[in-house]
């Protein structure tokens, strides 16, 4: 009789694929990295490289994560605000969603367009912006998730939302940010661009002066002065649920609440883990320990980590070096220590590259391993985007991956 | 200048309410459990009564929610199905989703409506039913939740399911099950009802047999052969969310399905709790815990705490009496050690009365205590149904509590 696994445990680390740094002596920082661990699971397994949605397409974090757990990204209406909604609980039905950053800017032109990745003081800067502003034709509430990130949320009794207005975020700093335009011709499109507006140019006006604001500038920190809006998006896309399609229940346990709502919308629960913050500091030990309480209720745990992606994009080879050694350390450790591999299987891998040198995701592919169950090893015995290339699963697709994991799992 | 209150605890003892019992030396179970930290928030604020619905009619657990959540219950299309698989997070599209329990069905009659309250094997019989029943016309997933309880999910690429058939739970013991019939004459009704008819029979005759059944039964205990199926849906109903309606933030600590899935529709975020099982063995402790990880992050938090109900439910009052001196002594008395008052609205009260004589919900009205920031006592000094009579709230509407509460907040 051959007993297959029972469970997968599912590690998207944020993006991980890099290139060789100067700095590291011309290593990778998976490859410069010291990571027992992942090491350990590459060598008793198969690995390869992943093209997450296209060799030529650099993945969003939205479309990596819709690639990796099997779904075709070319046939998904993805908008960011409302799916980053349903990550922080609230449910999308008939509002505008935006998904916000803070950002710097001076002299009308983008300085920072994380405010320094500020964290203390976004609650207070929320509540400001949430008590003293009052828009002509719409009411909205802003609400701060994660350092500079937010969501702010329209709705109206008045008229009719459109979810065609563009982003007020250029995606690049020494520019303007652009206004609030209407993407189609109609009066509720005019309409919702000019409320959207109004709340940027009056939050602007109350944040620049906020007490938060002015310490901030006087210890010489950049200050959270602007709100910049994209992935307009009202309700959620229909997709057909990973539990109905696999008969698998699943659990995900992340701190992000992008990463969060994709995982709602799929059918998966979504553990809340204290201080995993979805950013550098997050709590590993906490994500490990979440999984193991939970490890006896579902089939399959979806763990997204972040850190590597903040550090590739500010550029950052030692940094993102080191948070891989965390990660390794403080997280695939209780892994290795805890899990049966006969019963688990056990895939890493990433959304997307964030290479150093580039500051942003590129269509790099990234590396994979599977290990555990039935899987035999190959030969390679560690963790990189080189020697993945080597590996025996070749080069995957990123749709590709949940299929073939499932079917280990007997589907 | 007067401080307000910046918090909110919002704490529903399910199935709190109920009369004298024999048992008791004629007091309710509430009066005659010992539970000075209650009693302290009692004397230290106002009392009342609370009409949760109507003072007429007896509430359902989900029109108790709705309610003490401010909503007009008479204007929402509440379907149970959808909102429990959005409490373990499945997000309801266009699936048919009732509402299962295990039951114990001997010779065409129900014997127990709950199997005994069976928990050991539950997850056995979900992955029978999961992989050995196929379905002519529709696709389905089971989803055991917490003991008897459980979802399933109906769902079609050959034709639409309507949510137009009715439930095969009489809500009864001692008569057989019904069968699934179309609600309105259509042909998608009849289908619907026909796979649902399909379903139920093959489960049962896949139950019947099982082993975890045949154990149960060559112990002595009531074997799990039968679904019963309640509260069918296709989709949520949209609601004005509470973050909108207040500009506060919510988050829910909660370990029933129904109770989630409610707090998650009107826009809380909702903490998964290890342990807290949403059962008379629930870990309050837990709950408590969750309550002070995530105080920092929301304004308002919805904590419900299940026990009482069941207890009132098999009418054994001194259980009733015992766990709410469990709820005291684990979960209010870490309130009491860990709260500032000062800054934080306290509020206790209950979803519905489950009289222990009577064994099921009445539309007998429940205690309330509000206590923190700037409320002042009133002259009663314990929380009982009988001493909340006299007390200065007086007796409330159900749907105005929660405005009630938000005042103090400075809204």
């Amino acid at each position: 009789v051959v007993t297959l696994a029972e469970k997968l445990i599912f590690v998207v680390i944020d993006g991980l694929g890099d290139r060789r740094c100067r700095s590291l002596f011309g290593k990778t920082p998976l490859e410069a990295a010291t990571k027992p661990f992942l090491d350990f699971f590459a060598k008793n397994g198969k690995v390869g490289l992943v093209d997450v949605v296209d060799p030529s397409i650099p993945p969003t974090s939205e479309s990596g994560i819709f690639s990796l757990l099997g779904y075709d990204v070319l046939k998904i209406k993805i908008a960011r605000g409302p799916l980053e909604a349903l990550g922080i609980g609230i449910q999308p039905s008939d509002e505008l969603i935006f998904r916000s950053d803070f950002a710097t800017i001076r002299d009308g032109i983008i300085v920072d367009r994380r405010a320094g990745r500020i964290k203390e003081g976004v609650k207070e800067l929320e509540k400001e912006i949430n008590e003293k502003i009052f828009l002509d034709d719409v009411n909205f509430i802003f609400k701060s998730t994660i350092a500079h990130r937010g969501i702010v949320i329209f709705y109206s009794d008045k008229f009719e939302l459109s979810e065609y207005v563009s982003d007020t975020d250029p995606g690049a700093t020494g520019v303007p940010p652009k206004l609030c335009k209407p993407l189609i011709i109609g009066e509720n499109e005019v309409r919702t661009a000019k409320a959207v507006n109004e709340f940027i140019r009056k939050s602007h006006l109350i944040l620049n002066f906020h007490k938060v604001n002015l310490a901030r500038k006087a210890k010489g920190l950049l200050e959270a002065n602007y709100l910049l809006l994209r992935g307009a998006g009202i309700g959620l896309p229909k997709v057909r649920k990973l539990p109905e399609i696999y008969k698998k229940f699943w659990n995900c346990i992340s701190g992000s609440p992008l990463e969060k709502g994709i995982s709602r919308l799929v059918g998966m629960n979504v553990v809340d883990v204290p201080e995993a913050t979805g950013d550098i500091d997050t709590d590993l030990k906490g994500k490990a320990k979440a999984l193991f309480d939970f490890f006896e209720d579902y089939d399959c745990f979806f763990i997204h980590i972040k850190g590597a992606d903040e550090a590739g994009h500010d550029g950052n080879c030692e940094l993102k070096k080191e948070i891989i050694e965390k990660i390794d350390g403080e997280f695939f450790s209780e892994i290795f220590s805890n899990v049966n591999l006969r019963k688990t299987i056990i895939c890493v891998t990433a959304d997307h590259a964030t290479p150093c040198e580039l500051m942003k995701h590129s269509n790099d592919p990234v590396p994979i391993l599977i290990c555990g169950g039935k899987i035999k090893k190959d030969e390679i015995d560690n963790f990189s985007e080189r020697s993945c290339m080597k590996g025996s699963l070749g080069r995957l697709k990123g749709s590709s991956i949940l299929e073939l994991l499932m079917r280990e799992l007997g589907k």
